[in-house]
């Protein structure tokens, strides 16, 4: 399996970007195997993704702040670097509904999303015999209007023993507060059952079903203060017809949804998605 | 070619609907080619299409009226009929963007769509040379803020002077008033390019850009009083990425639209959709 | 839950079949839900499948062949009933590949596929585990060259002691034999990892990568004697780039074979299937 | 509008070669808007595509090739470079069915498709009309069996009169001869109305038709001397289900056809297309 090393830039763009970051891999002795750049608005902002080989490469990742440095000075460049070996480590908050999370356990557990599942938190037990079946750790922290800061506070204290870099919200019913979200900033990913922005908030299969659209859809995106109005990471649609009932939408919505979301943390724990201002690029 | 006749019905549902309609064919001398029923809602509203050989039929369709009242009137039934041979008139207005105009043009050339278009109106002079080329009679209607009740009476002068049964707007860029829709009740089809209700109004492609969104879509809808709001008929999708500026999505819509446009068209006027509430049945 | 009977009819078409058969549900009571034909080919063949509720209908569904003899002897009618609430028994065959495995058993679980399911089968033993968490009785029999003779025996034993009516090869890697399959006519549906008839036999993702299509696919269809040459059931697919390795087309693919298998299984079980020659008419 | 250049690239892998055209760029003024870069198979083949703003850019771009010598002989790398401004010219040979015709030349006119189309070559003389309505000049080169040879002598002449640099195949029903195709290499784009590999060489749709396929498809590929074998551009489906007759699938694969052929025709122009070795790599 190869280690390498992947590379997420930021900047205003300037000539010889491009050349002064590939001269850097290349002088340290690095060997690129990909190289994807995107100049992002009529102002060109510049995102980049590099990964490359670390066999030959003369310096330890750990002292790649220093090395860069006067590169990201000079171009005002935001990095954020890793290890293809790095393994993340991701929390799942789940409610009733468990395809989701049924669908991320098995991908884990196959190879498909290279991450550590360390913690699983819900507000109801029924999730606790896929948490066993898959040795995680399971919390049950049940959340009424009431106890919800409580709820809370248990929740971040879990998540931060546990060294959480990532929350997956796979069919969580409960809104996080403000607090919670500022956080985790970029680093909690919800799954909303509906093509966003059509369908906000609750019932969006209802909402579909009463406006008679032919196509449903699923939505993974980042968790931002307004409610589903976060940058969007990946979409998915279905054919409908006056044949399918509200239980259609939903069996159909569920194929959807795992497929969305999946993919989502998969691109996060990847390292493939960039923001731009409330959009995602990602580099696939 | 087939020379069928083409029944379509609603009424609440009841025992022995069915039996009583392939009955009442049947026994008159007609063979069934296709029977499609659907029961809409909890209360099972029926809907049905049914279409049979007129190949030793017993009576002329003209007379079917005083034929099929008794069972029309025991169930409630409101029903339409026509020939498969007839091909309905069409009148199709048209703005700057011709693509859905040209495209439905091509369609009816070839067979496609089994309609006359006896008229074309523009608030642009763009479009005659398409009209021209196809021999379809062209009439340029300028449309200001001022001239706009005065051009929708010679808008619908033209339109009854045709017998128009179905206006198509092929990217007409115009707002319809109350007056001119109630005249045409379910015989207003409209493209609009986004998926709604996603990105109603003006700028869809724009909203859709800047939301962020990772599919975009396209309507076809008859057209009711409140803007972008009527009985959805068709929607179609397509993916987008990062990389794709405003213009890739409108060019990317263009095919959308002329696909969902032609297809909700062809299925209005092989007599396929039937309207329940705010929604279409379509029957393939 | 409603309680209906669902009537599938195969016959040559003939003026006044529709009406017979809802006269006969009629007379006797049944309230038709769904009525779906289809004419098939240039000599129609006739095609239904009928739905009604139960409720007030006079006779019991075990004295059905007697009641509907005269209709279809008259028709040449070839027919098969059944109740709504019956829920087939189903075997599965699996081997290391688990994905569609654990699909189907989750699915079965949540009730998005009304079958029970008494029988499981593998010439691996990594399975197992599944098969214990849903309680499954599980029988490991290996397959070698020389003992598929004697495994596929015990096979049909294990089969008919569990009065298996449906044989699902999710992703099951032996080929099943001429006497296995005639046993079991179209009641052994196989998932093949690609779009046929693209790709027959091993290897498909293979094969894709190295012609470089674009798009991969899958297909559920029921065995014949011929390898992947079967009446398909359904097909999805999924785009490619470039940028796909074999083990990205791999990964893309089990989603596509999840989805392909389940759905081609639930309308198999829900009675959706007839078949016509080497085709399949899918009443959804 | 922009004034910028395109380079494509291809060379085995070596380290530094990123560097050193990033390099190549920036030392001689000018600045990257584009660097998308691909390495293909286990030997990592290099592929790459880069475009860069020409204004501040120090050298005519005729004087490129020795400017760049040292570095292409350096890497071994096979290059071709064009202004984003150059228009191409394409040649459209067409038979009886115009759909794709019709459409290319639409999205030539509106600006989709970035060519000249100084050629029409047709066995038929019903495409006339279309050429003139767009003011190009037709060929009418009737092709039977015996004067196949004469007609692409004719055909090449025309081909090289007009300094056609693609050729476009639009439903064009005659299979080219071996000395035709060798005289374009890369340079014959194809429309083949099947989902490739699947149903090849005649009457594809019939093909479909009988093989009871749920979905069908269209592909765009460069023409080799062995029949629909050449490199895959572009593919694209359409859901098919029992009640489509063959004139149905002939309706769905038109929409395909035009969508894919004008994809990769586009692809072509905008120089978006590297082979390697019977696959394409689209930068898109």
């Amino acid at each position: 399996m190869k280690n390498s090393a992947i590379l997420l830039l930021r900047c205003p763009d300037r000539k010889g970007l491009d050349a002064a970051i590939a001269d850097f891999i290349y002088w340290h002795g690095g060997d690129i195997l990909h190289f994807e750049q995107h100049q992002a608005g009529e102002e060109r902002f510049y995102l980049a993704r590099v990964e490359w080989d670390l066999e030959g490469f003369e310096f330890d990742l750990k002292d790649f702040p220093k090395w860069f440095a006067p590169i990201a000075e000079e171009f005002s460049i935001r990095w954020r670097i890793t290890r293809s070996h790095y393994r993340p480590r991701v929390a799942i908050l789940v409610s009733k509904y468990d395809h989701c999370l049924v669908d991320l356990l098995y991908r884990q557990r196959i190879g498909e999303l290279a991450c550590e599942i360390p913690l699983m938190i819900s507000n109801h037990p029924d999730a606790k015999r896929h948490a066993d079946f898959h040795d995680i750790p399971f919390h049950l922290i049940p959340v009424t209007k009431e106890s919800k800061p409580e709820a809370e506070r248990w929740q971040i204290e879990l998540l931060r023993q546990n060294n959480i870099e990532l929350v997956v919200l796979a069919r969580y019913m409960q809104v996080l507060s403000r607090e919670f979200i500022e956080q985790y900033p970029q680093q909690i990913i919800n799954i909303h059952h509906s093509f966003l922005p059509a369908f906000v908030g609750a019932k969006p299969h209802q909402q579909a079903f009463d406006r008679g659209v032919k196509i449903i859809g699923a939505t993974a995106h980042y968790v931002t203060e307004v409610l589903d109005d976060g940058p969007i990471i990946e979409q998915a649609v279905a054919r409908i017809s006056h044949r399918d009932t509200i239980e259609d939408l939903v069996q159909k919505g569920r194929d959807l949804e795992k497929v969305v979301l999946s993919r989502a943390v998969r691109w996060h724990i990847e390292n493939r998605i960039l923001l731009y201002g409330n959009k995602t690029v990602i580099f696939e």
